[in-house]
Protein backbone atom coordinates (compact mmCIF):
# COMPACT_ATOMS: atom_id res chain seq x y z
CA UNK A 1 0.00 0.00 0.00
CA UNK A 2 1.31 3.65 -0.93
CA UNK A 3 1.80 5.48 1.95
CA UNK A 4 -0.52 8.50 2.26
CA UNK A 5 0.50 12.10 3.40
CA UNK A 6 -1.60 15.18 4.71
CA UNK A 7 -0.77 18.14 2.67
CA UNK A 8 -2.50 21.59 2.68
CA UNK A 9 -6.11 19.81 3.14
CA UNK A 10 -5.62 17.09 1.61
CA UNK A 11 -5.02 13.35 2.01
CA UNK A 12 -2.80 12.31 -1.16
CA UNK A 13 -0.30 9.74 -1.72
CA UNK A 14 3.13 10.35 -0.83
CA UNK A 15 4.73 10.09 -3.83
CA UNK A 16 2.37 12.87 -5.41
CA UNK A 17 2.61 14.68 -1.63
CA UNK A 18 4.12 18.31 -3.78
CA UNK A 19 4.14 21.68 -1.95
CA UNK A 20 4.60 25.12 -3.75
CA UNK A 21 7.53 25.98 -5.36
CA UNK A 22 7.16 29.65 -3.75
CA UNK A 23 6.67 27.95 0.09
CA UNK A 24 8.19 30.50 2.50
CA UNK A 25 9.59 26.44 4.03
CA UNK A 26 11.34 26.01 0.71
CA UNK A 27 12.67 29.37 -0.05
CA UNK A 28 13.19 30.74 3.75
CA UNK A 29 13.33 27.62 5.99
CA UNK A 30 10.47 29.92 7.17
CA UNK A 31 8.68 27.21 8.81
CA UNK A 32 8.82 24.60 12.28
CA UNK A 33 8.44 20.96 12.67
CA UNK A 34 8.03 18.11 15.53
CA UNK A 35 8.27 14.35 15.51
CA UNK A 36 6.23 12.44 17.81
CA UNK A 37 6.16 8.55 18.06
CA UNK A 38 2.63 5.85 18.07
CA UNK A 39 3.68 2.90 19.58
CA UNK A 40 0.60 0.28 20.61
CA UNK A 41 -1.76 2.46 20.11
CA UNK A 42 -0.87 5.50 21.84
CA UNK A 43 1.43 9.07 21.49
CA UNK A 44 4.19 9.62 23.18
CA UNK A 45 4.40 12.74 24.68
CA UNK A 46 1.69 14.04 22.13
CA UNK A 47 0.65 16.58 24.96
CA UNK A 48 4.35 17.63 25.00
CA UNK A 49 4.91 17.70 21.37
CA UNK A 50 1.91 20.16 20.34
CA UNK A 51 2.63 22.50 23.10
CA UNK A 52 5.92 23.36 21.48
CA UNK A 53 4.60 22.96 18.36
CA UNK A 54 2.31 26.57 19.15
CA UNK A 55 5.48 27.70 21.07
CA UNK A 56 7.76 27.50 17.96
CA UNK A 57 4.71 29.29 15.67
CA UNK A 58 4.11 31.92 18.06
CA UNK A 59 7.79 32.74 18.60
CA UNK A 60 8.14 32.92 14.70
CA UNK A 61 4.62 34.61 14.75
CA UNK A 62 3.47 32.01 12.39
CA UNK A 63 -0.25 31.75 12.41
CA UNK A 64 -1.69 28.37 13.56
CA UNK A 65 -2.65 26.11 10.44
CA UNK A 66 -5.07 24.44 12.57
CA UNK A 67 -6.62 24.39 16.14
CA UNK A 68 -4.61 21.39 18.00
CA UNK A 69 -7.94 19.68 18.51
CA UNK A 70 -7.89 19.50 15.14
CA UNK A 71 -4.43 18.73 14.47
CA UNK A 72 -5.18 15.93 16.94
CA UNK A 73 -7.91 14.16 14.71
CA UNK A 74 -5.89 14.79 11.75
CA UNK A 75 -2.99 12.92 13.29
CA UNK A 76 -4.92 10.51 14.27
CA UNK A 77 -7.05 9.87 10.98
CA UNK A 78 -3.40 10.08 8.93
CA UNK A 79 -2.35 6.97 11.35
CA UNK A 80 -5.50 5.46 10.94
CA UNK A 81 -5.84 5.83 7.22
CA UNK A 82 -1.83 4.25 6.91
CA UNK A 83 -2.97 1.43 8.72
CA UNK A 84 0.11 1.93 10.27
CA UNK A 85 1.20 0.32 13.65
CA UNK A 86 3.86 1.75 15.00
CA UNK A 87 5.24 4.60 13.92
CA UNK A 88 6.77 8.60 13.73
CA UNK A 89 4.72 11.34 12.58
CA UNK A 90 6.11 14.07 11.63
CA UNK A 91 4.31 17.53 11.35
CA UNK A 92 5.81 20.70 9.32
CA UNK A 93 4.19 24.12 9.04
CA UNK A 94 5.52 27.08 7.31
CA UNK A 95 4.21 30.69 7.10
CA UNK A 96 2.31 29.49 3.68
CA UNK A 97 2.96 30.77 -0.39
CA UNK A 98 3.97 34.29 -1.36
CA UNK A 99 5.76 35.89 -4.03
CA UNK A 100 9.11 35.63 -2.45
CA UNK A 101 10.19 38.93 0.10
CA UNK A 102 12.01 38.51 3.29
CA UNK A 103 9.75 40.20 5.20
CA UNK A 104 6.20 38.29 6.01
CA UNK A 105 3.78 38.03 3.65
CA UNK A 106 0.14 39.72 4.12
CA UNK A 107 -1.70 39.33 6.26
CA UNK A 108 -4.46 36.44 5.86
CA UNK A 109 -2.04 33.99 3.70
CA UNK A 110 -2.62 30.72 5.09
CA UNK A 111 0.15 28.96 6.35
CA UNK A 112 0.75 25.53 5.24
CA UNK A 113 0.51 21.99 6.92
CA UNK A 114 2.37 18.67 5.91
CA UNK A 115 2.40 15.82 8.43
CA UNK A 116 3.51 11.84 7.38
CA UNK A 117 3.39 8.73 9.28
CA UNK A 118 6.46 6.30 8.94
CA UNK A 119 6.73 3.18 10.34
CA UNK A 120 8.62 2.48 13.63
CA UNK A 121 9.48 -1.18 14.89
CA UNK A 122 10.50 -0.58 18.54
CA UNK A 123 12.04 -3.94 18.91
CA UNK A 124 15.02 -2.66 16.61
CA UNK A 125 14.97 0.36 18.22
CA UNK A 126 15.67 -1.27 21.66
CA UNK A 127 18.15 -4.06 20.06
CA UNK A 128 20.34 -0.40 18.59
CA UNK A 129 19.94 0.92 22.12
CA UNK A 130 21.82 -2.15 23.77
CA UNK A 131 24.64 -1.43 21.32
CA UNK A 132 24.60 2.22 22.20
CA UNK A 133 26.44 4.61 19.96
CA UNK A 134 29.39 6.54 19.51
CA UNK A 135 29.16 10.46 19.15
CA UNK A 136 31.72 12.62 18.04
CA UNK A 137 32.25 16.69 18.90
CA UNK A 138 31.83 19.64 16.26
CA UNK A 139 31.15 23.34 16.69
CA UNK A 140 27.88 24.39 17.60
CA UNK A 141 27.85 27.25 14.42
CA UNK A 142 24.10 27.01 14.56
CA UNK A 143 22.01 30.19 15.14
CA UNK A 144 20.79 32.04 18.23
CA UNK A 145 17.23 30.83 18.84
CA UNK A 146 17.40 26.88 18.41
CA UNK A 147 15.05 26.66 21.17
CA UNK A 148 12.75 27.49 18.28
CA UNK A 149 12.08 23.82 16.30
CA UNK A 150 12.38 25.45 12.95
CA UNK A 151 13.26 23.78 8.99
CA UNK A 152 16.55 25.73 9.26
CA UNK A 153 18.47 22.75 10.05
CA UNK A 154 22.12 22.92 7.39
CA UNK A 155 24.27 23.03 10.65
CA UNK A 156 22.65 19.86 12.12
CA UNK A 157 23.30 18.18 9.01
CA UNK A 158 26.65 19.06 8.28
CA UNK A 159 27.35 18.20 11.61
CA UNK A 160 25.10 14.75 11.34
CA UNK A 161 26.67 13.78 8.33
CA UNK A 162 30.34 14.29 9.50
CA UNK A 163 29.30 11.93 12.52
CA UNK A 164 27.76 9.10 9.82
CA UNK A 165 30.96 9.40 7.87
CA UNK A 166 33.23 8.76 11.32
CA UNK A 167 30.96 5.79 12.26
CA UNK A 168 29.24 7.95 14.97
CA UNK A 169 25.43 8.10 15.71
CA UNK A 170 25.41 11.68 16.84
CA UNK A 171 27.45 14.87 16.94
CA UNK A 172 27.54 16.67 20.19
CA UNK A 173 27.86 20.17 19.62
CA UNK A 174 30.31 23.02 21.49
CA UNK A 175 30.11 25.91 22.12
CA UNK A 176 32.34 28.15 24.22
CA UNK A 177 34.19 24.56 25.38
CA UNK A 178 30.76 23.50 26.24
CA UNK A 179 28.51 20.93 25.01
CA UNK A 180 25.16 22.45 24.19
CA UNK A 181 23.30 19.31 22.57
CA UNK A 182 23.29 16.80 19.93
CA UNK A 183 22.33 17.47 16.03
CA UNK A 184 18.66 15.80 16.48
CA UNK A 185 19.12 15.02 20.27
CA UNK A 186 19.66 16.37 23.86
CA UNK A 187 23.36 15.06 25.46
CA UNK A 188 23.38 13.84 28.99
CA UNK A 189 26.97 12.59 31.16
CA UNK A 190 26.46 10.96 34.40
CA UNK A 191 29.11 11.68 37.22
CA UNK A 192 30.82 9.29 39.16
CA UNK A 193 28.14 10.10 42.06
CA UNK A 194 25.60 8.88 39.80
CA UNK A 195 24.21 12.50 38.83
CA UNK A 196 22.68 13.26 36.25
CA UNK A 197 23.60 16.51 34.10
CA UNK A 198 22.39 17.90 30.92
CA UNK A 199 22.63 21.20 29.31
CA UNK A 200 19.76 24.16 30.83
CA UNK A 201 16.89 25.52 28.68
CA UNK A 202 17.66 28.44 27.27
CA UNK A 203 18.16 29.79 23.67
CA UNK A 204 21.43 27.29 23.47
CA UNK A 205 19.57 23.92 23.04
CA UNK A 206 16.12 23.14 22.18
CA UNK A 207 13.93 22.00 25.19
CA UNK A 208 13.25 18.52 24.47
CA UNK A 209 10.30 16.86 24.68
CA UNK A 210 11.91 13.24 26.11
CA UNK A 211 14.29 15.52 28.02
CA UNK A 212 11.36 16.93 30.07
CA UNK A 213 10.00 13.57 30.51
CA UNK A 214 13.06 12.17 31.47
CA UNK A 215 13.69 14.37 34.07
CA UNK A 216 10.56 13.22 35.40
CA UNK A 217 11.16 9.80 35.25
CA UNK A 218 14.71 9.93 36.70
CA UNK A 219 13.34 11.69 39.61
CA UNK A 220 10.91 9.00 40.08
CA UNK A 221 13.89 7.12 40.31
CA UNK A 222 15.48 9.09 43.38
CA UNK A 223 17.99 10.00 40.40
CA UNK A 224 19.73 13.53 40.95
CA UNK A 225 19.87 15.94 38.02
CA UNK A 226 21.76 18.70 37.42
CA UNK A 227 21.05 20.94 34.98
CA UNK A 228 24.07 22.70 34.02
CA UNK A 229 26.49 23.13 30.76
CA UNK A 230 29.09 20.33 30.80
CA UNK A 231 32.95 19.99 29.08
CA UNK A 232 33.79 17.83 26.39
CA UNK A 233 36.38 16.66 28.91
CA UNK A 234 33.96 16.28 31.86
CA UNK A 235 32.10 13.68 29.11
CA UNK A 236 35.04 12.02 28.33
CA UNK A 237 35.86 10.92 31.84
CA UNK A 238 31.83 10.84 32.68
CA UNK A 239 30.55 7.43 34.22
CA UNK A 240 28.19 7.60 31.67
CA UNK A 241 26.41 9.35 28.79
CA UNK A 242 23.39 8.75 26.83
CA UNK A 243 21.43 10.78 24.42
CA UNK A 244 17.25 11.54 24.17
CA UNK A 245 14.93 12.50 21.72
CA UNK A 246 11.74 11.25 20.74
CA UNK A 247 12.95 9.05 17.85
CA UNK A 248 15.76 7.72 19.98
CA UNK A 249 14.20 7.94 22.89
CA UNK A 250 16.94 7.43 25.71
CA UNK A 251 20.35 6.16 23.98
CA UNK A 252 23.17 4.91 25.59
CA UNK A 253 27.07 6.81 24.21
CA UNK A 254 29.78 4.08 24.67
CA UNK A 255 32.24 6.83 23.17
CA UNK A 256 32.94 10.47 22.56
CA UNK A 257 35.34 11.29 19.67
CA UNK A 258 37.40 7.59 20.24
CA UNK A 259 37.25 7.85 23.79
CA UNK A 260 35.81 5.42 25.73
CA UNK A 261 33.05 6.50 28.44
CA UNK A 262 33.26 4.00 31.11
CA UNK A 263 33.61 0.59 30.46
CA UNK A 264 32.81 1.17 26.78
CA UNK A 265 29.28 -0.72 26.89
CA UNK A 266 25.86 0.90 27.48
CA UNK A 267 25.72 2.04 30.92
CA UNK A 268 23.15 0.56 33.57
CA UNK A 269 21.40 3.90 34.58
CA UNK A 270 21.22 4.78 30.66
CA UNK A 271 18.88 1.43 29.93
CA UNK A 272 17.34 1.63 32.96
CA UNK A 273 16.26 5.18 32.81
CA UNK A 274 15.51 3.76 28.58
CA UNK A 275 12.95 1.32 30.39
CA UNK A 276 11.60 4.34 32.99
CA UNK A 277 11.19 6.18 30.03
CA UNK A 278 9.29 3.58 27.91
CA UNK A 279 7.25 2.55 30.60
CA UNK A 280 6.20 5.79 31.34
CA UNK A 281 4.89 6.80 27.50
CA UNK A 282 3.43 3.02 26.88
CA UNK A 283 1.18 3.65 29.93
CA UNK A 284 2.82 1.21 32.27
CA UNK A 285 3.52 3.60 35.46
CA UNK A 286 0.11 5.71 34.82
CA UNK B 1 0.28 35.64 -19.72
CA UNK B 2 0.60 33.00 -17.08
CA UNK B 3 4.49 33.01 -15.83
CA UNK B 4 6.53 30.07 -16.40
CA UNK B 5 8.75 28.27 -13.92
CA UNK B 6 11.66 25.88 -14.48
CA UNK B 7 11.53 23.05 -12.04
CA UNK B 8 13.64 19.93 -11.99
CA UNK B 9 13.65 20.16 -16.17
CA UNK B 10 9.95 20.59 -16.76
CA UNK B 11 8.94 24.30 -17.62
CA UNK B 12 5.50 25.05 -15.87
CA UNK B 13 3.05 27.34 -15.24
CA UNK B 14 4.23 28.86 -12.25
CA UNK B 15 0.44 28.44 -10.56
CA UNK B 16 1.58 24.47 -10.69
CA UNK B 17 5.30 24.85 -9.67
CA UNK B 18 5.87 22.41 -6.97
CA UNK B 19 8.64 20.20 -5.34
CA UNK B 20 7.92 17.26 -3.57
CA UNK B 21 7.37 17.36 0.23
CA UNK B 22 10.07 15.38 1.24
CA UNK B 23 12.61 17.63 -0.79
CA UNK B 24 15.18 18.41 2.03
CA UNK B 25 15.12 21.86 1.03
CA UNK B 26 11.75 21.77 2.75
CA UNK B 27 12.27 19.96 5.20
CA UNK B 28 16.09 20.56 6.58
CA UNK B 29 16.82 24.00 4.26
CA UNK B 30 19.42 21.82 2.65
CA UNK B 31 19.58 24.08 -0.44
CA UNK B 32 21.30 27.17 -1.87
CA UNK B 33 20.41 30.09 -4.15
CA UNK B 34 21.32 32.64 -6.46
CA UNK B 35 19.63 36.12 -7.79
CA UNK B 36 20.53 38.10 -10.53
CA UNK B 37 19.25 40.37 -12.84
CA UNK B 38 18.73 40.48 -16.35
CA UNK B 39 18.24 44.33 -17.43
CA UNK B 40 18.20 45.80 -21.34
CA UNK B 41 18.99 42.39 -22.74
CA UNK B 42 22.12 41.33 -20.44
CA UNK B 43 22.75 39.40 -17.27
CA UNK B 44 24.78 41.55 -14.78
CA UNK B 45 27.17 40.04 -12.99
CA UNK B 46 26.05 36.40 -14.17
CA UNK B 47 29.63 35.23 -14.14
CA UNK B 48 30.35 36.07 -10.69
CA UNK B 49 26.27 34.62 -9.21
CA UNK B 50 27.01 31.57 -11.05
CA UNK B 51 30.64 31.32 -9.76
CA UNK B 52 28.78 32.12 -6.14
CA UNK B 53 26.19 29.48 -7.12
CA UNK B 54 29.25 26.59 -7.74
CA UNK B 55 31.15 27.90 -4.62
CA UNK B 56 27.96 27.33 -2.31
CA UNK B 57 26.93 23.71 -3.92
CA UNK B 58 30.71 22.68 -3.57
CA UNK B 59 30.69 23.73 0.14
CA UNK B 60 27.64 21.60 0.96
CA UNK B 61 28.43 19.15 -1.05
CA UNK B 62 25.79 19.38 -3.10
CA UNK B 63 26.37 17.80 -6.76
CA UNK B 64 25.81 20.39 -9.60
CA UNK B 65 21.86 20.13 -10.68
CA UNK B 66 23.49 20.77 -14.32
CA UNK B 67 26.77 22.13 -15.73
CA UNK B 68 27.18 26.05 -16.43
CA UNK B 69 26.74 25.90 -19.55
CA UNK B 70 23.44 24.08 -19.25
CA UNK B 71 22.09 26.48 -16.70
CA UNK B 72 23.03 29.48 -19.12
CA UNK B 73 21.17 28.16 -21.34
CA UNK B 74 17.71 27.33 -19.22
CA UNK B 75 17.96 30.75 -17.75
CA UNK B 76 18.22 32.28 -21.05
CA UNK B 77 14.93 30.03 -22.30
CA UNK B 78 13.07 30.84 -19.33
CA UNK B 79 13.67 34.37 -19.79
CA UNK B 80 12.25 34.48 -23.22
CA UNK B 81 9.03 31.46 -22.87
CA UNK B 82 8.16 34.62 -19.93
CA UNK B 83 9.11 37.06 -22.87
CA UNK B 84 10.59 38.97 -19.81
CA UNK B 85 11.91 42.67 -20.63
CA UNK B 86 14.25 43.23 -17.52
CA UNK B 87 13.53 40.70 -14.41
CA UNK B 88 14.95 39.11 -11.63
CA UNK B 89 16.11 35.44 -11.84
CA UNK B 90 15.66 33.36 -9.08
CA UNK B 91 17.53 30.07 -8.98
CA UNK B 92 17.46 27.39 -6.49
CA UNK B 93 19.00 24.22 -5.64
CA UNK B 94 18.74 21.47 -2.96
CA UNK B 95 20.09 18.35 -2.01
CA UNK B 96 16.98 16.89 -3.83
CA UNK B 97 14.55 14.20 -2.33
CA UNK B 98 14.86 11.11 0.20
CA UNK B 99 13.18 9.89 3.03
CA UNK B 100 13.60 12.08 5.95
CA UNK B 101 17.09 11.87 7.47
CA UNK B 102 19.20 14.24 8.78
CA UNK B 103 22.55 12.87 7.38
CA UNK B 104 22.85 13.15 2.83
CA UNK B 105 20.77 10.92 1.35
CA UNK B 106 22.23 8.07 -1.06
CA UNK B 107 24.74 8.60 -3.55
CA UNK B 108 23.04 9.31 -7.04
CA UNK B 109 19.94 11.14 -5.29
CA UNK B 110 19.25 13.74 -7.88
CA UNK B 111 19.17 17.68 -6.59
CA UNK B 112 16.62 19.97 -7.29
CA UNK B 113 16.81 23.22 -9.04
CA UNK B 114 14.14 25.46 -9.77
CA UNK B 115 14.37 29.05 -11.57
CA UNK B 116 12.02 31.98 -11.44
CA UNK B 117 11.34 35.21 -13.20
CA UNK B 118 10.15 38.72 -11.66
CA UNK B 119 9.33 41.43 -13.39
CA UNK B 120 11.84 44.49 -12.36
CA UNK B 121 11.38 48.32 -12.94
CA UNK B 122 14.78 49.74 -13.32
CA UNK B 123 13.15 53.39 -13.84
CA UNK B 124 11.30 52.32 -10.17
CA UNK B 125 13.95 51.22 -8.78
CA UNK B 126 16.06 54.14 -9.40
CA UNK B 127 13.81 56.54 -7.85
CA UNK B 128 13.62 55.05 -5.12
CA UNK B 129 16.85 54.73 -4.66
CA UNK B 130 16.96 58.89 -4.96
CA UNK B 131 15.20 59.06 -1.96
CA UNK B 132 17.55 56.49 0.01
CA UNK B 133 16.11 53.94 3.13
CA UNK B 134 16.04 53.99 6.37
CA UNK B 135 17.91 51.03 8.55
CA UNK B 136 17.48 49.58 11.87
CA UNK B 137 20.22 47.79 13.99
CA UNK B 138 19.70 44.21 14.70
CA UNK B 139 21.83 41.80 16.74
CA UNK B 140 23.38 39.40 14.25
CA UNK B 141 22.21 35.75 15.35
CA UNK B 142 22.43 33.81 12.22
CA UNK B 143 24.93 30.52 11.66
CA UNK B 144 28.11 30.77 11.86
CA UNK B 145 29.06 30.13 7.60
CA UNK B 146 26.84 32.41 6.29
CA UNK B 147 29.52 32.56 3.42
CA UNK B 148 27.62 29.73 1.97
CA UNK B 149 24.33 31.04 0.09
CA UNK B 150 21.85 28.85 1.61
CA UNK B 151 18.18 28.92 1.90
CA UNK B 152 18.54 29.15 6.10
CA UNK B 153 17.00 32.42 5.79
CA UNK B 154 15.09 32.77 8.96
CA UNK B 155 16.63 34.69 11.25
CA UNK B 156 17.38 37.26 8.17
CA UNK B 157 13.57 37.37 7.65
CA UNK B 158 12.47 38.55 10.86
CA UNK B 159 15.38 41.52 11.00
CA UNK B 160 13.52 42.36 7.80
CA UNK B 161 10.50 42.12 9.49
CA UNK B 162 10.95 43.97 12.25
CA UNK B 163 13.19 46.46 9.63
CA UNK B 164 9.66 46.63 7.97
CA UNK B 165 7.60 47.52 10.94
CA UNK B 166 9.85 50.41 11.77
CA UNK B 167 9.41 51.71 8.18
CA UNK B 168 12.74 51.23 7.34
CA UNK B 169 14.41 49.33 3.88
CA UNK B 170 17.27 46.86 5.68
CA UNK B 171 18.43 45.25 9.26
CA UNK B 172 22.06 45.53 9.98
CA UNK B 173 23.27 43.07 11.63
CA UNK B 174 25.75 43.45 14.91
CA UNK B 175 27.98 40.65 15.96
CA UNK B 176 30.41 41.53 18.74
CA UNK B 177 29.80 45.42 18.55
CA UNK B 178 30.40 45.64 14.27
CA UNK B 179 27.70 45.53 11.89
CA UNK B 180 28.48 42.34 9.71
CA UNK B 181 26.04 43.05 6.65
CA UNK B 182 22.32 43.69 6.01
CA UNK B 183 19.70 41.16 5.69
CA UNK B 184 19.72 40.75 2.38
CA UNK B 185 22.59 43.15 1.38
CA UNK B 186 25.72 44.16 1.96
CA UNK B 187 26.50 47.33 4.37
CA UNK B 188 28.93 50.25 3.28
CA UNK B 189 29.59 53.58 4.76
CA UNK B 190 31.88 56.18 4.16
CA UNK B 191 34.40 58.41 6.59
CA UNK B 192 34.78 61.95 6.55
CA UNK B 193 37.96 61.76 3.88
CA UNK B 194 35.34 59.70 1.71
CA UNK B 195 37.16 56.33 2.37
CA UNK B 196 34.47 53.54 1.45
CA UNK B 197 34.39 51.02 4.53
CA UNK B 198 32.53 47.52 4.19
CA UNK B 199 33.23 44.13 6.57
CA UNK B 200 35.78 42.22 4.99
CA UNK B 201 35.13 38.66 3.25
CA UNK B 202 35.13 35.31 6.04
CA UNK B 203 32.21 33.43 7.31
CA UNK B 204 30.80 36.70 8.95
CA UNK B 205 29.43 38.17 5.62
CA UNK B 206 28.00 36.76 2.59
CA UNK B 207 30.45 37.66 -0.45
CA UNK B 208 28.30 39.75 -2.23
CA UNK B 209 29.01 39.63 -6.07
CA UNK B 210 27.78 43.23 -6.70
CA UNK B 211 30.30 44.40 -3.33
CA UNK B 212 32.78 42.78 -5.67
CA UNK B 213 31.77 44.62 -8.15
CA UNK B 214 31.22 48.04 -6.75
CA UNK B 215 34.75 47.72 -5.08
CA UNK B 216 36.02 47.80 -8.55
CA UNK B 217 33.94 50.44 -9.79
CA UNK B 218 35.26 52.86 -6.95
CA UNK B 219 38.72 51.74 -7.71
CA UNK B 220 37.78 53.05 -11.18
CA UNK B 221 36.90 56.32 -9.53
CA UNK B 222 39.82 56.57 -8.04
CA UNK B 223 37.86 56.21 -4.59
CA UNK B 224 39.71 54.30 -1.92
CA UNK B 225 37.67 51.01 -0.16
CA UNK B 226 38.82 49.71 3.00
CA UNK B 227 37.38 46.11 4.15
CA UNK B 228 37.30 46.39 7.51
CA UNK B 229 34.11 45.62 10.42
CA UNK B 230 33.01 49.01 11.58
CA UNK B 231 31.05 49.53 14.71
CA UNK B 232 27.35 51.18 14.45
CA UNK B 233 28.53 54.22 16.39
CA UNK B 234 31.22 54.93 13.36
CA UNK B 235 28.15 54.13 11.06
CA UNK B 236 25.94 56.77 12.70
CA UNK B 237 28.66 59.54 12.44
CA UNK B 238 29.77 58.62 8.96
CA UNK B 239 29.83 60.78 6.15
CA UNK B 240 27.51 58.47 4.09
CA UNK B 241 26.09 55.11 3.82
CA UNK B 242 24.80 52.14 1.30
CA UNK B 243 23.85 48.60 0.98
CA UNK B 244 24.94 47.05 -1.99
CA UNK B 245 22.79 43.50 -3.50
CA UNK B 246 21.94 42.16 -6.68
CA UNK B 247 18.18 43.50 -6.26
CA UNK B 248 19.23 47.25 -4.46
CA UNK B 249 21.96 47.91 -6.60
CA UNK B 250 23.45 50.50 -4.97
CA UNK B 251 21.21 52.28 -2.51
CA UNK B 252 21.70 55.35 -0.09
CA UNK B 253 21.01 55.16 3.62
CA UNK B 254 20.00 58.41 4.86
CA UNK B 255 19.05 57.20 8.67
CA UNK B 256 20.68 54.64 11.33
CA UNK B 257 18.42 53.50 14.13
CA UNK B 258 16.40 57.06 13.81
CA UNK B 259 20.32 58.35 13.59
CA UNK B 260 20.38 61.11 10.26
CA UNK B 261 23.18 60.09 8.04
CA UNK B 262 25.52 63.25 6.67
CA UNK B 263 22.19 65.48 5.54
CA UNK B 264 20.04 63.01 5.77
CA UNK B 265 19.65 62.78 2.00
CA UNK B 266 21.06 60.25 -0.77
CA UNK B 267 24.89 61.24 -0.29
CA UNK B 268 26.51 61.85 -3.91
CA UNK B 269 29.20 59.35 -3.82
CA UNK B 270 26.84 56.95 -2.90
CA UNK B 271 24.59 58.01 -5.78
CA UNK B 272 27.90 58.38 -8.16
CA UNK B 273 28.77 54.33 -7.41
CA UNK B 274 25.12 53.68 -8.60
CA UNK B 275 25.73 55.34 -11.24
CA UNK B 276 29.12 53.62 -12.08
CA UNK B 277 27.65 50.03 -11.28
CA UNK B 278 24.35 50.57 -13.59
CA UNK B 279 26.61 51.45 -16.60
CA UNK B 280 29.41 49.06 -15.81
CA UNK B 281 27.09 46.43 -15.50
CA UNK B 282 25.03 47.86 -18.95
CA UNK B 283 28.13 47.73 -20.68
CA UNK B 284 28.30 51.32 -21.00
CA UNK B 285 32.64 51.28 -19.43
CA UNK B 286 33.61 48.17 -21.29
Amino acid sequence: MSRIAYVNGAYVPLRDAGVHIEDRGYQFADGIYEVAVFVGGRFWDLDGHLARWDRSLRALEIPAPMSERALRLVIRRLVTINRQGDCYVYLQASRGVAPRNHPFPIEGTPPSLVITVKPLNLTKLNANAQKGISVITQPDIRWGRVDIKSTGLLPNILAKELAKKAGAGEAWLVKNSKVTEGGSSNAWIIDAKGVLITHPMGNEILGGITRQTVIRCAEKLQMRVEERAFSVEEAKSAKEAFITSAMNLVTPVISIDGCRIGDGKPGSIALRLREAYVAHCAGGDA
